[in-house]
């Protein structure tokens, strides 16, 4: 059977047509897990939908933690799927072609001070920067705060993408820098991404080098990544 | 029209029925977008397919620095996959519950010392790590250093996950720890994740919790990570 937050069910039609389905509309992720867990000990083989990926920031360590705890043997597999990561970086260009560090920004579960000290790393080591959860009702001093952190190692002309509600119908993608990147919108379902330090905009994208070696590429002098 | 490495494209012949193809077996990556570009800039709608996600340490930063350096408008889209993070994630479970930091060791375009910088940067900011282009036959001594690095940062204990050639029939996943990685097999198609200190490995898993809070999730005070 599937189980699903019922937003995310309802862009799957055609995949649930046979199926027994479980969707919530209020239902916490805890008690989703929960349930799942509870259905899978029970016999049934059970599908847990989320939107991304589920392994990044996401359900599947939680109901890995979860099914430890309730130690009944239930086998889990997760299956990959396209992260915010993946869809905002392909909608702004090329950001993510060198070294990346992906930082949430909610101190729901992670004191604040490590937050801090995560981005001060990342800056200074000129890692591109992908933000996870920039901003909420409650919380929106913390992107104020990383931008301060990060333009201490980094250019305000740096580049800075900013895609929210990536692939849905809402989408919107904003290219901006780190100097201006707060007079633009962001929200609960953005993603924001800060270049490194040889990051370039052209056209209306946003692409990082893949190398400091200079024109490595084009002058036929190239060597492969790998 | 469809260009891609060969390999790649014998993966999807479904797709390919009746497209206009071209593969290629040792063309090197700058030739093959070049080819790209030039059909493009003749009026073809050209698909270059990459495996992996096009958009992390992948083929299409190097299409967008190519057509800046061409100039001659074509219009580029880039189409997110499911990259060697995201696979290997699935893989052992859940180990990017929480932030982490991508590094490539390779020094073909990068210099030494600003990798051994990010793997300090990341290791001391307790960053999940994964890092790609471990070893190749050329670089044996990369990873050994890295591990070095990390160590100064992270117990020998904790855990360490290993896949290779994820998703392909040939694939291996290892669980080890930082303390005795080395003594697993390791090459070109690796892809090598370090926990952060709270990671723990379940069963067959290597897992993040999603937070630094203790037992928030069973205890039913759980809040949502958004």
């Amino acid at each position: 059977m599937v189980v699903g937050y019922q937003t995310y069910l309802e862009l799957i039609p055609e995949l649930l047509a046979d199926k027994e389905v479980l969707s919530s509309q209020m239902m916490k992720e805890v008690e989703r897990a929960r349930q799942c867990l509870e259905l899978a000990a029970s016999g049934k083989s059970v599908a847990l939908v989320s939107g991304g990926d589920p392994g990044i920031y996401a359900m599947a360590g939680l109901v890995f933690e979860m099914a430890r705890e309730r130690g009944d043997g239930v086998r889990i597999e997760v299956i990959p799927g396209i992260a915010a990561l993946n869809a905002c970086a392909a909608r702004l260009g090329a950001p993510l072609m060198h070294d990346f560090a992906a930082v949430s920004l909610s101190d729901l579960l992670t004191p604040w001070p490590l937050i801090e000290k995560r981005l001060t790393a990342a800056a200074e080591a000129d890692f591109v920067i992908v933000l996870y959860n920039p901003k909420s009702k409650r919380r929106t001093e913390h992107i104020v705060r990383a931008r301060e952190l990060i333009l201490n190692h980094r250019a305000p002309e740096t580049p800075v993408g900013i895609v929210t509600a990536a692939t849905r119908d809402n989408e919107t993608v904003t290219l901006t820098t780190l100097g201006e990147m707060l007079t633009a919108e962001i929200g609960m379902q953005s993603c924001v991404i800060i270049g490194n330090s040889a990051t370039f905009t052209w056209q209306e994208f946003m692409v990082t080098p893949r190398g400091y070696s200079g024109k490595y590429a084009l002058a036929g002098e190239f060597k492969p990544l790998v």
